[in-house]
């Protein structure tokens, strides 16, 4: 383990699309391993958070076997928020393997990270306007195409799990 | 128990008008017995939840002696939120006498309780846009006529505990 | 309510048994209108707490009614433990319709509502060396006759949703 | 102590401003010791709430070390928020000395204890438009003039902690 | 996904021993994917359960990688206690990928996914006085050979990260 | 500040006693001012932890008062235990001023703080056999001289708010 470079990738994957495996390809070229950490995992059923942090993990792992990611090359880990930001980088540490470098583009988490002594690296960009998870579920209620934002997989599972129907009779709130 | 039809009823009662109960008493034609539960159990002394769980169920218990309601019918039951969908139901459940039924017009909740394997109900409506309890508590603070949009006995139940009074404070938010 | 004098009984009722019984039909000479709180709500499936305050909530009404008591006369509310002693006074009357009397032979529970302002008293004994919810888990794990020690609807019920045989099985922990 | 006045005066100084000074100044010329509460205890690193309660206690005592305050006239403590507005008093007297008398401006403040039996004061104003904190805030996310709205010890507290970078930094959100 | 068989193995591997390893060998025989789900999360740093929950991830997969046992066939979760037996398994649903099967002999947790629909299996045992993680505990507090109970991978991770001291030393409780 | 070494102590306090007394006198010969962190701030009412934080502020300021120990010096702070220690530290900071040194005797306490980077030094022992928490506990409940194991402004505080009969009666547990 000395040896191997393990990098965190936070994200909360609402669901996992074409800019997220993208990032998450080209960090791979840059590490030897990657933990993924689904955050925000208490979440689930609402319009900004439908799926369930299981859901999410199902997704991300389909899609990076659909892409033929050595399943040794990653970790997928489910994060609970704790609402005190203070405490949240212990949190964090605690439910994953052992890591020393974490790629994001929020300052929050950079702050939070540099803060406990962590190095933090930008994520290359991917066309972010259209790979956006705001974007796939705004399609998704709307009736839009949404699946050719989202690998296949992730699409077939979504639809699967009736996922899609989910979003938009959250999004009626009142049935009648 | 096993050939009564028992059903449940959710709604946050901030305060309970008389459309929550003509709504009680129609599903009263319909099932055996009904739970009445109190949500969003633990909030109280806001804008949108100006009383206590108690305050409600003290509020709901006299409106249906009120009107003769037989107490064997019913029962009220305080459920505090627990910020997680995935586990609601079964937190609800475990609170509650059993039941088969769920009776809701919000599609979260049908939505949360049809993937846990129980019948949801439509709530007949009842001139929804006068008696809301968003209306009670915009009349209230801006002291228009609010009293004939709850049951006489609620009133005066409001007006005992200074409920009224509480939230036109809770509006001024800073005194001077 | 001015006139109507409202007391509080708290117990676990693990399950609840003749004692119990005893103990509101008692207390129901002294006032009005009781509440019966189902302490330790969060707690089930465990040696000392096998059944949910669901189930609970269900004994004690089925109780009840077996003993023709008016169903106007009692409330059955679950209360969560809190955890920390100094608050559960404020988080036990936030759940509860307004009492003033407290009922208990706990010290804690009396040095608790006596901090508080509240009158408590004692409440009558009633055999209790054998009525004990203590004794009743140890016979169902025991195989011994428990039927007894409990009203019949109750006897009945436990079987029903197969608590006997969920305690017996908890016992043993460890299935080979 | 039984002769000591003691009063409460609860804030979330994010960050302490010369305006929470002069309040405690004038109210320490009507009481003989003053519990200085810093509320909303666990939130920081947020643009609302920037500083840990650790921080924001440092930057009090700071502040009236330079004013030679009396250490022996105050004391500085942190309650968090429990979210339950009802057992919100019993919680903050479990994690303070012993108190009489509230001063506060906010009515919610002002009702919950008021409903708990204590006395409330309004506290005197002083040029608050000038002096708030969200004003402050404002001030150092868009690079203007602030240190003159806080006593000299906590601009400088500040700056030493890189607060206001941290601030502005949390302002952008997004990196790139 | 809909051809496959996934199961869940739950435990506290608190350290991973041979034992647990032989579990999952055995197990992957009969499914095509297995859940591990590291319980009891949160807890760490006590003797009964010395490890983080992200130690006992590295420790979990640094043993199946040493056994050759394919990535692709294993996840590896953590799951936090939630205190309260009846949500417990709608808790654990949430944080995982979706399963059919669950693999355990402790009956608690048999009698909670029995309640929940699930098809419980018997765990085959291997040498179960031998290799616990109790043993393992003992071992290294007293000082005696430990390291042939765990795979070696393990008791090199164990060494590596000062786990072995880290126990010793909570066992002293006071240094003087 | 950055010339003041600030060091933190942390004990329960259960009461406050001469042999912490001695041990704040001495840490007080060594740095320049003291955080002393009441731990387990949440528990009072039980035979283990009988006082509340507050009561325990209380005792420790009427204490360093009585012995004349400068104000400036010490800082009181209360700090609720948060169930998972691989956060306490983080926990611990976000309710402190800034510190450096970490006082301690408990291993758990050494553990933690070294894992996150900080010096800890052994407090010296003063009679520790007569002057602990546990004895002055158990002398109260059998009615034995407890007064003399406490500072005397302590004994008097602990009699005025009636802590010695709270005790007792805690003990009693069921009063007939």
């Amino acid at each position: 383990m000395k040896n191997k470079v393990r990098a965190l990738y936070i994200g909360k994957f609402q669901p996992f699309h074409k800019g997220h495996l993208e990032c998450i390809k080209k960090i791979l070229n840059e590490v030897d391993e990657l933990i993924i950490a689904v955050g925000s995992a208490q979440y689930s059923h609402t319009l900004e958070n439908p799926f369930t942090a299981g859901e999410r993990m199902d997704m991300i792992r389909l899609a990076l076997e659909e892409n033929s990611i050595d399943a040794k090359k990653f970790w997928i880990v489910a994060i609970p928020d704790v609402g005190t930001h203070s405490i949240w980088v212990a949190h964090l540490k605690s439910l994953c393997p052992s890591f020393s470098i974490v790629y994001t583009n929020n300052s929050l988490v950079k702050i939070l990270f540099e803060e406990n002594g962590f190095k933090v690296r930008e994520i290359p960009l991917f066309d972010r306007k259209k790979f956006s998870a705001t974007e796939v579920r705004r399609r998704i209620i709307s009736n839009e195409p949404w699946e050719e934002l989202v690998p296949p997989s992730v699409a077939k599972f979504i639809k699967d799990i009736k996922g899609d129907q989910r979003l938009r009779e959250l999004f009626k709130k009142d049935i009648v």
